[in-house]
């Protein structure tokens, strides 16, 4: 502990985990693309800092998850940023073949549009 | 409701909140940099779309939050995406001066950096 400064201007590492144990991660590409947003809990940033492989939460299985441990669609992590908070990670990463799991390069393809009828949603990927 | 296909290809907007009512929300500005990452509950998003300014929920204020309604540094929303599972947002802005509290550009200044002494944090934006 430095003990020194408020936690967004202290070199010290204080993540401040969720109530669930999980801080949200956004993984991004060398050109700027979003890919995804994941979770992370204590195990999944350690064995990504260890490793320089991404791993993250699955809140759906309740287990680890090595990014492409199935799909082999890995993602090398070439820098991990908190935001000034401490609730919040950034991975910028080499991203193996698509990060969705639905083919699609980013998870985030389909844009909101909202009309009398409310709002609904236009792919910006169709592939 | 369409009823058609899976959750990651409708066109049907069914945001999946989570158990504390709300989804986490990416801010990209046009130059790709991820300015922040905050919260939306349904009123918050609502707000977003019909005044295209970025409205928030304030975990720790608990309320609504206008984005730059205080420091004047406000985000034009120029589209809202979701993703996959529909359970993330990512506004891309139009950032008015500085998006982090802290008056640096981004939120995430701090590389994290591990060494023998444990994990510690660089600044990327010491301004």
């Amino acid at each position: 502990m430095s003990g020194a400064g408020s936690v967004d201007e202290t070199e010290e590492f204080r993540p401040r985990f969720g109530p669930d144990g999980l801080l949200p991660v956004v993984a991004q590409a060398d050109d700027g693309t979003v890919l995804m947003l994941a979770w992370a809990n204590e195990e999944a940033l350690s064995l990504t800092l260890s490793t320089g492989e991404a791993h993250y939460w699955s809140r759906s299985r309740q287990e680890i998850w090595r990014k492409g441990a199935t799909s082999g669609n890995t993602q090398a992590v070439e820098a991990v940023l908190c935001d000034c908070d401490q609730d919040a990670l950034l991975y910028r990463v080499r991203q193996n073949g698509p990060a969705c799991h639905t083919g699609r390069r980013s998870c985030f393809y389909r844009m909101l549009t909202t009309s009398e009828g409310g709002v609904s949603l236009v792919f910006t990927d169709p592939s």
